[in-house]
């Protein structure tokens, strides 16, 4: 038998209880839960086969009651003495994409995101579009290229123009950028016809993962009039390993900033589901952004009542990003596009200038809440390396 | 033993042999395919299970040689007497959703609707976006409410605006919209980081449906700027229940109309992929629009290619749509906000003027394309009726 070392100040400890989807050599992927430095087994621990599965997606179906009696079961559980085949050192195992994705939509929630894009598009015109700040608005991506931390990304190739080319030419991004953000994973889904109030939020979303909403700024600059981004977002969107429960984010609810106007009625909340986490960008291991996700305008709860107002079915797997985050400040924002304006004003990273993305950049992304009396718990990282686009792309 | 009778000039003979998922009282849902008016069980007929699933998925993943030799099989077989359990009345089986819809595009392919909605939305500039002639525009839908021909359509609710009110209203949908389109199913699916070239559609691409693309104009022209329609869209999508092989097509196959300026390279096709296929939408059974497909501009082999010249990985399932098919006249528009000119000119339904769906309309898609020695084969039907929006929209 094992029983679990927690390092003092760990980011990863009983508060937090995040789950994920691991493998070991030989043996398929199957559900773990990460306490402090171990993954725990939980079809071993728990002698549950749902947890024998290479996603969450079947745990998530059972349902808020479920989630709450699991989480106190992992708690006791990995308070005593394990099995020594339900616990693995965490640099040992392999993480996987941990849920099934269903349907993704990315938010623009960002009052200072939207705002800062505004100014560069439309310099002359207001910053934010009339109906920004009556609903949140948002889109469908890919749910198809959606991976996990560490996969690779690919450079895309496209058609890029200019504002000063006579017409587009083909071949690799040149605007490579990243989007930090938070994305919920929708546990329940709900039927067809049937929207859900902003006071079920918490019964239907079962967790929150960080997410890289990788972006080629010239692609999508070419093709997104007037149907929205498509080429320039679906050929990867990067989430962590780590879903951290809903349920140990109690801490970190704070309201949202001041909605003005009022928003419609299916909008309002009683009791607001801001959240008060700190991202973190590091772009080769200098940390070039500090984005505070509690300065994000919608709340998650808004975004999905927002997205089944119109009696849009959910369903488990469900992902719904916030859009990058934002503040107010330069320093806090979470898009290489806002933080080098437009390209015009670069960073230094180390000695270097920099606007976009290279290839053989690193970008990690990380985040830490509130948790009880005074500690603090991680979300789990995100984190991606560069890579050229492929040769064929000189034949575009 | 049955020997399967087909109507003289059936639209569902030997050439068409479209497949579905279709259920008998007592019975789970299973694959079959259509000859004349009856059902074959593929499972009982064919003795495989992968016909015994819920959804075509399985035997789509097979492969394109397996679609050339079960397609072989079915001739024969049913050119012979089957089992009597083999056999189903069409009109005594209930239809379901023929496939898993893994992602879900829609794209914006003919020339003629793009520049009509171009003149209605901006009357005072160039009808078509300076993308438009470059690349087929597409966008990603929501897959997870893609329903079957049959279910009936809830009119949505959500925020609306018109240009002359101060602040957005909630409530039900006030024009309500069809868009009569194709849609193409992803048979196997194509790896993250290698695009599929125009030359491999017809290995990758299983068949064809016809596609609802049911639009709430007022919610969509709210909400979609900048990135997009959203709820406009998202309520429901209908397909047909029946999916006809691409196998099925050689007959229809047509150049498209002429691309200028050319394409670039990874858009150029050798033979291209038009298809001469006649649509017709029914609105409570008076025929108010033939649609012509061959006056699509871009080919579903350019948008295959173009969907994935990111990397973007394709799934079986993958469904993409078109995009409202309008040929150059006034009554081959496929979609009401074209028919009525932005409801500006009614159209006589039956003695009375109409613009957007009342509740209680029924639309129906029929299409039909040229098969060999002359004949003609059917695509399946897409139909709904629309039913008012729920009570407690009152509340909204």
């Amino acid at each position: 038998m094992t029983a679990i070392d927690i390092p003092e100040h760990s980011l990863f400890g009983l508060a937090n209880l995040p789950y994920g989807v691991f493998s070991t050599p030989g043996a398929a992927p199957r559900v773990g839960v990460r306490v402090g430095e171990s993954v725990v087994d939980l079809a071993v621990a728990l002698g549950d086969e749902v947890f024998a599965r290479p996603s969450l997606n079947p745990f998530m179906a059972q349902g808020y009651d479920r989630w709450v009696r699991v989480r106190r079961q992992i708690t006791e559980l990995v308070s005593g003495d394990l099995p020594d085949a339900a616990v693995h050192p965490v640099a040992e195992v392999t993480m996987h994409l941990p849920i099934d994705v269903a349907d993704y939509v990315d938010f623009y929630a960002s009052e200072h995101h939207a705002a800062n894009l505004g100014r560069l598009f439309r310099p002359n015109a207001e910053p934010l579009m009339p109906n920004w700040k009556h609903l949140p608005v948002g889109y469908h991506g890919r749910s198809g290229t959606v991976v996990v931390s560490g996969t690779d990304i690919v450079r895309p190739c496209g058609q890029r123009k200019a504002p000063e080319d006579a017409a587009p030419t083909f071949g690799p991004c040149r605007r490579l950028d990243i989007e930090a953000e938070l994305g919920f994973i929708v546990g329940t889904g709900s039927e067809l016809g049937t929207p859900v109030p902003v006071a079920d939020f918490a019964s239907r979303v079962f967790g929150v993962v960080l997410v890289n909403d990788w972006s080629a700024r010239d692609i999508q600059s070419w093709e997104y009039v007037p149907l929205g981004p498509f080429l320039g977002k679906s050929f990867a969107t990067s989430i962590s390993a780590w879903v951290v429960p809903l349920l140990a984010l109690a801490e970190a609810r704070v309201p949202t900033p001041p909605q003005d106007p009022e928003p419609l009625p299916y909008l309002r909340e009683s009791e607001p589901w801001g959240l008060d986490i700190d991202l973190a960008v590091s772009w080769n291991g200098q940390v070039v952004s500090r984005p505070p996700y509690r300065e994000m305008y919608w709340s998650p709860a808004q975004m999905l009542a927002h997205l089944t107002i119109n009696g849009a079915a959910t369903r488990t797997g469900d992902l719904y990003a916030s859009g990058t985050v934002s503040g107010p400040e330069k320093h806090q924002r979470g898009a290489l596009i806002e933080l080098t304006w437009g390209g015009t004003q670069p960073i230094r990273l180390g000695a270097e200038p920099r606007t976009f993305l290279e290839d053989g950049d690193h970008i990690t992304i990380t985040a830490t809440a509130p948790g009880p009396n005074a500690t603090r718990i991680a979300l789990g990282d995100v984190s991606a390396r560069i890579l050229p686009a492929p040769q064929w792309t000189a034949a575009g």
